[in-house]
């Protein structure tokens, strides 16, 4: 049960979304423009594995399986592929880019002051941009409130692992910033 | 020196701000709705010290001090009885209310599933109401964004600390949503 009534029974963070819509607003044209729109060097299936690490990281269940459905739905894996990355990324077939820069959403998790120069060489090195690296920072950080606010008001979330999969298909279509939160 | 070239000197949070305009502006538009919006039973003052403490656990030198100083402004303080508050808010002059909301943050500070359901009924037996405590942990997750994206670019900060509280003043006046991250 969340620790307050958030008047829906709606799971995860669309609770919370649906109590407060003034907030809900701002969290998901974020989603949708760091996750989702199409001016971006990385594509939406890495961009969404990075989301999926950090919730892995801070144990969230809820985003954890949201962001892996959707970066299998992207990368057209399935969600035991996903796990394998997020159980070990450095010995995945993932590129040398996309190792460093989820290094350095790793240490964004920890904490900001926990990227180090050295993990932005290395990025840079393996061709990340400048603008990649922002963004990375900003889905990590932003995981990192999304997990927050899911599991600081204990939410609830489905158990069933394959429910995220089969709505993955509808929120990649739908996006995030078009969201009613009420339904 | 950033860990990417940003474009522009500008301090702290506006660095990276002016770098991506496309996410400051759902990020502005959240710091307005949580921390200015009229309509909510949180004062201003209450809203920023929320953010203030969990910059100061987050150890995060740009937040900590524009927030302080504009907890400062609204709840008509000086710096020194903020960081009063912030080292040790249970004995400070704090309603008994605002002293559970900052247990409640400095629980999501470390992540969402540190909560307790012991600090939400002490909150509720100290008249918060499920808006307040939902609003408490948006604004705690929320700055452990801000906090990871402001250090996690290893941007720069005034060390001066009489320069935040000078610019408070334009800050509450002007507030957040109408910022431009170009000035």
């Amino acid at each position: 049960m969340a620790h307050i009534n958030l008047q829906n029974d709606l799971p995860g963070i669309r609770g919370p979304m649906a109590f407060r819509p003034e907030t809900a607003e701002p969290l998901n044209l974020l989603a949708e423009i760091l996750l989702r729109d199409d001016d971006n060097a990385l594509s939406r299936g890495e961009r969404e594995l990075i989301g999926t690490y950090v919730s892995y990281l801070n144990d969230c269940f809820f985003c954890q399986n949201v962001h892996s459905a959707l970066a299998g739905h992207y990368l057209q894996c399935d969600i035991q592929q996903i796990d394998a990355i997020k159980n070990n990324f450095s010995s995945s077939p993932i590129s040398g880019k996309m190792k460093s820069l989820l290094a350095i959403a790793a240490s964004v998790q920890k904490g900001g002051k926990h990227v180090t120069a050295t993990q932005i060489e290395a990025a840079k090195n393996n061709g990340a941009t400048d603008r990649e690296v922002h963004d990375t920072v900003l889905i990590a950080a932003a995981f990192c409130m999304f997990n927050r606010y899911v599991d600081g008001l204990a939410t609830w979330a489905p158990n069933d692992r394959e429910l995220y999969v089969e709505r993955a298909k509808w929120r990649a279509e739908e996006g995030y910033a078009k969201v009613d939160v009420y339904k």
